[in-house]
């Protein structure tokens, strides 16, 4: 049940290394403290193993990725394989850029990942290598509708087999899949699109409930956790001012899954498996 | 009309490359969505120029400058000016040091801006270098008041011409030229002062309003934005609760751009062109 | 007089330069405007020291320290001890890892800090380094409790004439000691706990505090501004809605402070002098 996952997060804690974009660095730390997670920061190579080491999770989100940075990714992601802890990338913006793509897939060749968490169009930029094909721009990047539904399942079901991850591609429906079957997830509200940074504020919250549940249960909790980030996004709305906008929304999310429990988790959740 | 300038923009979007600082990032990122813009952050130099291509308008702001941005600020422009876009620049701090005026002048000769927006003692800072005069610290950077309006618009006129830029200076009364004429723009609420970064939100929303007008108006459309920063003041002025400040007022007037469209824009803005 | 000392600042202000972290530098800015403070963030090794002699005072924060910055931290230490400024050393995850606490050491040495402001993990963590023990593991970080406050006071007393600064140790119970005498405060709220960045803010303010009044009440202008935080953190969470988490609590303690005074400081603030 998705509600042992949150009760086992909210019980146990779950110390988060990010190494994440400064955008929206801070959301992502205070949604990390509301869903009962700690956050760590720490992106200089010097440091990237060793705070690894003291953590329970590793998030690796390329959002502002540079030159300095991504010599710390490989080292904090090596250090957590070799502890076994969690990891998950959040590949922002791959297809966008080389320098992104490339840096994308240079990770999951050299760290192994629990979970990839991106949008649909930054997972089919890194599903298109393992097709060999070249570069990205050739795939248009449709969002997942209920008309391509089964299309998109069929894919998410078969990037996670080839990767060997979790994989997670969210939007207007969201899908989550171990390779054999896949979370199809209706909650959220299309406001969520005009706030920065939810994306990678559920990166992060996935992390720690993958973490805390990285005894078993790492499938459900990462399913749990994009249930819980789009269940706060209604209830946030209905919480919304006629006044208020983007940015007391982002508030009143991160509010939302600060007072969220287990079993709120569990009724809200709008889930199937297929 | 102003209001066609905000329409337009709600209409075709605008994507926004910004280089810009760490510290009001996040509001940057949300006040551009919240205006009908959408953002992308990318400051290494390895992908600077390749992000930039993919977008509408490019948003330069200097406000923690480093040794591994500033490249990045001249790649991105030159690729813009090559393509055609929509550049700004934020000059945060120009004459508080050396770095930040001699990379403001730097990029005023290698690239050709659209726009400058700064507050009046910025904008000194670089126009000192036109007249050859040595430094900054000789010119005492009056605020515009209605006592020295008059020169104050034919400053920012001379620096408009010198430049080759639509000149927006903003302070308690704005002032945006474009060599010719000059808006003089008395939206806005002191207390905007006391918060950290709306002359950063306004100058990505500022790049967006200009980006979405490319074909015609960007004068007008680069004054639209200093009107809806002020408006969006006033309005986010009058939600505020006895016991909120600077954090909520922050918030707020974000959410008020979030709600805002052409004709309460039109219906808002207080200027004259002189 | 605590009153006198906040009063100060509102009537001076003091404009601080801050090296810190990108995760709640945000807030840091806004935090330092609500108190009556103005910031600039400049983290840049070639405008550091130049940017320093501007301002009345330095907060050093080491919460995402990295090769580019470190040097930043020293050249502005040391331009701010040449020009008599007050220094402050927000040691963030000092134990946590090996460049931390060397960095943390280090700044020590070279750099004479009017205050340092940690939790208590992070203050023993430097400690054992007079002591000349090994590493930091040893030393079990207990919060400081009405249980064991006697010891506690005296470690942070010894702390405090080891290093010849004021050192302020925050937690439940927070203790500021210039060596000679202790306060013990009592203000703020379990919950604030659960925000990111609120010790941040408090080093920042802080340095605000003691900056305008280096002429005489360095000590009480620490404690005053530790009391300011805390009494925030309970006026906040009385406006809090029962919908609100740590989001708006974040803003709500901000926004307390901004309309926080002299005379409501001294009459909230909770303490003893020991």
């Amino acid at each position: 049940m998705l509600k042992d996952r949150f009760d086992r997060l909210r019980e146990k804690g779950a110390l988060i290394h990010n190494i994440t974009n400064y955008v929206t660095v801070n959301d992502v730390a205070n949604m990390l403290l509301a869903c009962g997670g700690s956050p760590i920061m720490a992106d200089d190579e010097a440091e990237a193993a060793e705070i690894t080491a003291l953590c329970d999770g590793l998030n690796i989100n390329i959002g502002t990725l540079n030159s300095r940075t991504i010599p710390s990714m490989y080292a904090a992601g090596r250090k957590a394989n070799e502890l076994g802890h969690c990891v998950l990338l959040d590949p922002v913006g791959a297809g966008a850029s080389h320098l992104r793509t490339e840096t994308a897939r240079g990770l999951l060749r050299e760290i192994r990942f629990d979970v990839i968490r991106g949008n649909i169009s930054e997972i089919r930029a890194l599903a298109e290598d393992s097709r060999n094909t070249k570069g990205v721009d050739a795939a248009p990047s449709d969002a997942v509708t209920e008309e391509n539904l089964e299309e998109a399942i069929s894919f998410v079901k078969g990037f996670a087999r080839q990767t060997g991850c979790i994989a997670a591609v969210t939007g207007a429906i969201d899908l989550v899949s171990d390779g054999g079957s896949c979370y199809v997830i209706r909650n959220g509200r299309p406001e969520m699109s005009r706030i920065t940074g939810t994306g990678c504020q559920l990166s992060a919250m996935m992390t720690a409930f993958v973490a805390a549940n990285s005894d078993g249960g790492c499938f459900e909790a990462a399913a749990a956790a994009v249930c819980a980030m789009g269940l706060a996004g209604e209830i946030a709305y209905t919480h919304l001012l006629p006044e208020e906008g983007n940015a007391s929304y982002r508030n009143r999310i991160i509010d939302a899954v600060f007072h969220m429990d287990g079993a709120q988790l569990e009724k809200g959740a709008k889930y199937e498996i297929r």
